[in-house]
């Protein structure tokens, strides 16, 4: 069997378990914390991805893939995930790095501020306004798009979705107001209402 | 033809041209310039990628894709710079989701302060700190890597190299001293070999 290294409440580690869970392929979590203390920092972790970050997957060999966004497509290959026509494709992978460089360094990160308290230490006014102006920058490109198609790459749910689902649900708890991105609320409702859908605390029995 | 909107000395933009030129697909460029003042800034390019983001290419028929590493992705497919075999594309999207994240954020915000002195007025030396140590975990990371495959992705070059070669052959110029990191230096210089290399600064005649 397949083993994720992960972290239980982590919008990251979230998007490869709910595509599996959709997928129905069984895997092994192990719970891998991040932060000051935690379990990417050690050298046995280090050792198997030397960038010390979670999510992590582990092959039945010993080989083993590392970034969200990467296994989110590995797995997507050959199912509805990852739209078959090119130019649906391209828009895909669009929103998955537009994911990773404008939207979780912001809408994530200032999440994790809230949610572990004592990251927040450092954090000056002036950081957590500049976080704050560039998640809401980020929610505005999203809400311009969904105003136009119900999806990311178009006219049904893609890996953008589920990369970019992860931590826009979240958002609120970043203290981000989604009331003035209606097209956001009724796309995060549609992606909730795609068949096999698990919650972000989901975790294989 | 397909129009590259991109600007002339952005590692970003390079990417795309890079492999354009080397599949011999022709297109035309626009320079269109970011920072303060710049033309991605203008309501006439926001309304062509609400991102404000080079490079973005425009289909024939006016269809848009963003973000460097979708376009290298989108122009990949189907040519030698998109592994087979699904582990090494699994690997080849694991080095451009780290590019973006753990690379580009250090490595080519580095080199921006430095090559453009009007971006750095509001670097603290904190800043500066942390860009120049998150650039050099990065370095350390690809160290690692490229002492165990010649390539990103294993024996041959794909889109992941030109991914991480655009702002790492420039990262000297960010201050970055690569002396410490002599795989990185002798994959800079295979990158460079691979047939149809053309420099950062090269645009279509």
């Amino acid at each position: 069997m397949i083993t994720l290294y992960g972290q239980d409440d982590s919008g990251n580690c979230y998007k490869p378990r709910l595509l599996l869970a959709k997928l129905g392929i069984p895997f092994r979590h192990v719970e891998t914390r991040t932060g000051p203390g935690g379990a990417t920092r050690t050298d046995g972790f280090i050792a198997k991805n030397p960038n010390g970050r979670v999510p992590l997957l582990e092959l039945e060999d010993g080989r083993r893939i590392a970034e969200s966004n990467a296994l989110l497509l590995y797995f997507a290959e050959g199912t509805r995930f990852l739209p078959q026509d090119r130019y649906e494709r391209a828009l895909a992978y669009q929103w998955m790095f537009f994911e990773q460089y404008s939207h979780e360094p912001y809408v994530a990160v200032l999440r994790a501020l809230m949610v572990y308290p004592e990251r927040a230490k450092d954090a000056t006014p002036e950081k957590l306004a500049a976080t704050l102006a560039g998640g809401e920058k980020a929610l505005g490109v999203m809400e311009e798009q969904l105003k136009r198609t119900p999806f990311f790459a178009g006219s049904a749910m893609s890996v953008a979705d589920i990369a970019l689902y992860a931590y826009t649900h979240e958002a609120p708890r970043g203290g981000f107001d989604l009331a003035p991105y209606p097209a956001i609320v009724a796309w995060l409702r549609r992606v909730e209402a795609d068949p096999g859908h698990v919650p972000l605390t989901w975790l294989p029995a």
